[in-house]
């Protein structure tokens, strides 16, 4: 059997970077390149970033990345590297629009692609076939699907390339891959994380393998672009189904592994099948061992998440800082810990904003928070601001409770705009699905770090990460009294949540149903809940919708983020009982 | 040749009431009956409005739109209306999941489908074939396509049924109409407004009406649904081009026409399409006239669009009033009149909210606008507000600004909690493109009324508004001094829009080629741009997205408006130079 060494690099593209991105595939190429291998293959898009969504109508943004896969070609020969096989993706175009009807309607333009450099050259390219356009994917919209396979002869062994959803569908490329005889099967991916993604993903690749009785090597890219978390964990699994790599989750990694492929046969081709022959990369060295990436258990996953969710949102926004809020309660020591553990607490603000209805309790929890995690700290009452604004107006009720939270966010805001500070809004999702929560006041900010966890995963999470600090002797950052205290908006005199809500462990069950598993109300009540409730409840979140389309972006964690993910109309009138 | 009378009603769903929506068909059903029709036609998705977005994957909402169906068959068969043939559209479902890769992807469940009522029954349906994911359209996201024809055979004429992007497509479903020798095209439509778009509908009915040598009638829906506004204009076109009725825009109508189509011949039918016989509705009666309703000028469209955008979403979501700040500047006044023009001056509620750098005649030009248009009108300096603020934070500079703009906010937000008006934001379109706005302040608001209306097109439309009031012997709305002067913020002395921003005629220019035409920078500049104005302009609108996001709805008039029109990412480093 042939040998031949891949290299898999996880990067973490900046979306619209060429240069950037073009470097970090260099780096990777020196690293491959030293490591000895044959084939280095990056992510889906590794050099624009993912999703470009409708950048791809933009010609001159598809022109530039053809030209940046061309320079890269060029690069990479030019810095000696020419003789490994590179697999890049990027988008590709501009093409003649795909025709549609009305004459005015922006139609497909690119295509999403994925490029074989060597020897200073693009030597061949596939075209992905399977255009996702559910959940968070707009493919659909954005590419002109390809209807073409490629094979690459390396060293005598067939290389299969496949594009993301392509591996996921039955029938189509990966069935004619079967007739093509290749040997090894290499998909680059940009598939973003979700809970127990893991549990979906790596037994589909290996289902492949076994299936193919091929080598499936898969490659992810990683990092945040706005709402999506890119978890990496790229993987190679042979036929047996047994893993021979993987690297780990939420970091850039290069993962190098031998493998042996079936030999190439001359068996004819199917129909639409390309073959291309590379020359050999390297002649063969001492077999290396790879690195098998063991992942972390659910809750340090999700926490990975988020924290780099919102480090990368910070850095390649450029932000110097954030700030936040932080009230003693739950939600905001959850957020100020997942700040300082993505950009240390040195570039983490939190200023309290005691009101007249704040407790002693809550000033003391926020600063016991600051001291534990050590981030800068200051406090600024409100009770003069507010003053003057809820006398000339006359506000009263719930519109004087939500001038609190809005003279809040205007501190915020204000300490924003002279410092440069990201502000972070605290809300969790349960908030969010029922609009628990004042519009321009504590839902203000740029970015949203647990918008996508509900309150009682909020609450598992924070005594996760004080576990997880103690296992390893530091301070648990949150205090136990943030944990245990029942929670309360302190807009008004003993206020607690509970006043206005469902307890949470029936609110988040209820939403469960409704939001992420869209389930109509009739079908949530057949679930065992109170019909009065779920009418409650289902309302609520109905009307919210208007809220949760003006409220920030945060990392998606779960199957059904709020935003691009969930998408249903403000104006909505139920009627169907 | 036989005759047919055909009443094709443009009604006005609201989303998801299935019950009202259904007592506007029962009614349209009882005036096609006594005016003597043959065939009553609605519009695509009349029964439950449109788009239904994501609630086409929550099987109740399906289940409860098809019982909804079946009712409306019962209802007109009790009404006595059992032999008029109802052509209804709306989503059915639910279907098996149509098969994706990823176990955990939510898949469509639902068709787009026609269905015809007659005697109590659904007699027969038809599915969209070519569902529009582009644009504004995510059909290919939450449909099944169709891939069977269906004609009704009535009083000897072959009618054969398609759904809205049927009709545009070439190929497809019109070829198979044309080889099935149909004597009627009739099609049903949920299609947006946007500016000219009567210069490309009609021209496509006509051109299909003469390709097929058949009569076309095409009915639309009518109303505002969130950021989209259905304009009706339905409209009966002969296979000579001839236009024989057509409806008037923005307005329930029922349209009532005789045509004379081809009687059918037995032909052999193509495969996939299904021939359903009809029982005759009604004897003839004596031939009636049909309306033919003639388009006003562009700048009346526009500003009706305007006004029903607004008016459909106050009324559907049932707010009692609006709240608006007025400035005495153009913007403003502009929402205001829009807004009296929905809703009658007596629901519009304009605050001015002068700050110590408001001029007198600002706060006279509110006035006048007030005193013109009759809206309550109130006065709340914002100086003592302020001062506690920016003194206690110190703020100084564009925080101190965006302080005036907030507090501001905070004072309509205060206003709307405690009476329940929905809060108007009156950014125009230049602003949001470039984030000249201060997000928390002037941009709070439940809807934009001019979000989609670029600065140079908010001038021309208060002049004509003015106009038209001339025209029809009324007070012009918008003072002179609104429209003349120097647009200005207000938030530094002597402050003008120019000292930031280059001339509103070059910006808006560069503008519509990088926004509306999606041009990237260097083709923005061979236009004939200045390198330095467009980097600075395009730069401003790729670092205004997150706010843009966070931004209220409003009523789509242009062929690319911001939200769900134009997607594209907040993070973004462009570097394609």
């Amino acid at each position: 059997m042939p040998r031949l060494r891949l290299a898999l690099a996880q990067t973490n593209p900046i979306l619209g970077d060429l240069t950037g991105n073009s470097a970090q595939i260099l780096n990777a190429a020196w690293k491959a390149a030293l490591a000895g291998a044959d084939i280095l293959a990056l992510g889906e898009m590794a050099l624009t970033g993912y999703p470009i969504e409708d950048l791809a109508a933009r010609p001159s943004f598809l022109t530039n990345s053809r030209i940046a896969v061309n320079t890269l070609a060029k690069s990479l020969q030019d810095a000696g590297l020419g003789d490994l096989v590179v697999v890049v993706g990027h988008p590709d175009g501009p093409y003649e629009p795909r025709l549609l009807g009305s004459s005015n309607a922006p139609t497909a333009i690119a295509q999403n692609r994925a490029s074989v450099l060597q020897h200073g050259h693009v030597k061949a390219g596939y075209t992905k076939h399977h255009l996702p356009n559910y959940s968070v994917f707009d493919e659909y919209r954005t590419f002109i699907a390809g209807d073409e396979l490629l094979v690459l002869r390396i060293k005598g062994v067939d290389v299969a390339l496949l594009i993301c959803e392509d591996l996921w569908r039955d029938g189509g490329p990966v069935e004619r891959v079967l007739t093509a005889d290749a040997g090894l099967l290499l998909v680059i991916n940009a598939s973003p994380f979700e809970r127990d993604k893991d549990e979906v993903r790596l037994p589909l690749v290996t289902r492949r393998a076994v299936e193919t009785d091929t080598i499936v090597a898969y490659v992810n890219i990683v990092g945040g672009q706005d709402d999506l978390v890119f978890d990496g964990d790229s993987v190679v699994v042979d036929g047996n189904g047994t893993i021979l790599a993987r690297a780990p989750q939420f970091e850039p990694h290069l993962l190098v592994v031998d493998v042996d492929p079936a030999a190439a046969t001359n068996a004819e081709l199917p129909d639409n099948v390309v073959r291309v022959e590379l020359a050999d990369a390297h002649p063969p060295t001492e077999a290396i061992s790879a690195d098998i990436a063991v992942l972390p258990d659910d809750r340090e996953q999700l926490w990975n998440a988020l924290v780099l969710g919102l480090r990368d949102y910070v850095e390649k926004n450029e932000f110097p800082s954030v700030i936040l809020g932080v009230s003693g309660g739950i939600d905001s020591a959850v957020c100020a810990a997942i700040a300082a553990d993505a950009l240390g607490p040195d570039r983490v603000w939190g200023v309290s904003m005691p009101s007249r209805y704040s407790s002693e309790h809550s000033r003391g929890d926020a600063e016991v928070l600051a001291e534990n995690i050590g981030f800068h700290y200051s406090v600024e009452a409100i009770a003069d601001l507010v003053l003057p604004v809820e006398t000339q107006l006359a506000l009263d009720g719930t519109a004087a409770e939500n001038l609190q939270a809005r003279i809040r966010g205007i501190i915020l805001m204000g300490l924003s705009n002279m410092r440069g500070h990201l502000v972070l809004t605290t809300g969790n999702k349960t908030e969010l699905s029922v609009g628990y929560s004042t519009i321009y006041g504590d839902s203000a900010g740029g970015f949203a770090p647990i918008k996508d966890v509900p309150k009682l995963l909020v609450w598992e999470l924070a005594r996760w990460r004080n576990e997880f600090a103690t296992r390893h002797g530091e301070t648990p950052p949150i205090p136990a009294n943030s944990i245990e205290k029942p929670p309360s908006a302190e807009l008004r005199p003993d206020q607690t949540d509970q006043d206005t809500l469902p307890p949470y462990d029936v609110l988040d069950a209820i939403l469960d149903a409704y939001v992420s598993r869209n389930l109509g109300r009739e079908d949530v009540i057949a679930l065992g809940f109170d019909a009065e409730t779920v009418d409650f409840v289902t309302r609520l979140v109905d009307r919210a919708e208007w809220k949760r389309r003006q409220g920030a972006i945060g990392p998606k964690i779960s199957g059904m983020a709020f935003g691009r993910d969930r998408r249903l109309p403000i104006t909505y009138r139920p009627n169907d009982v």
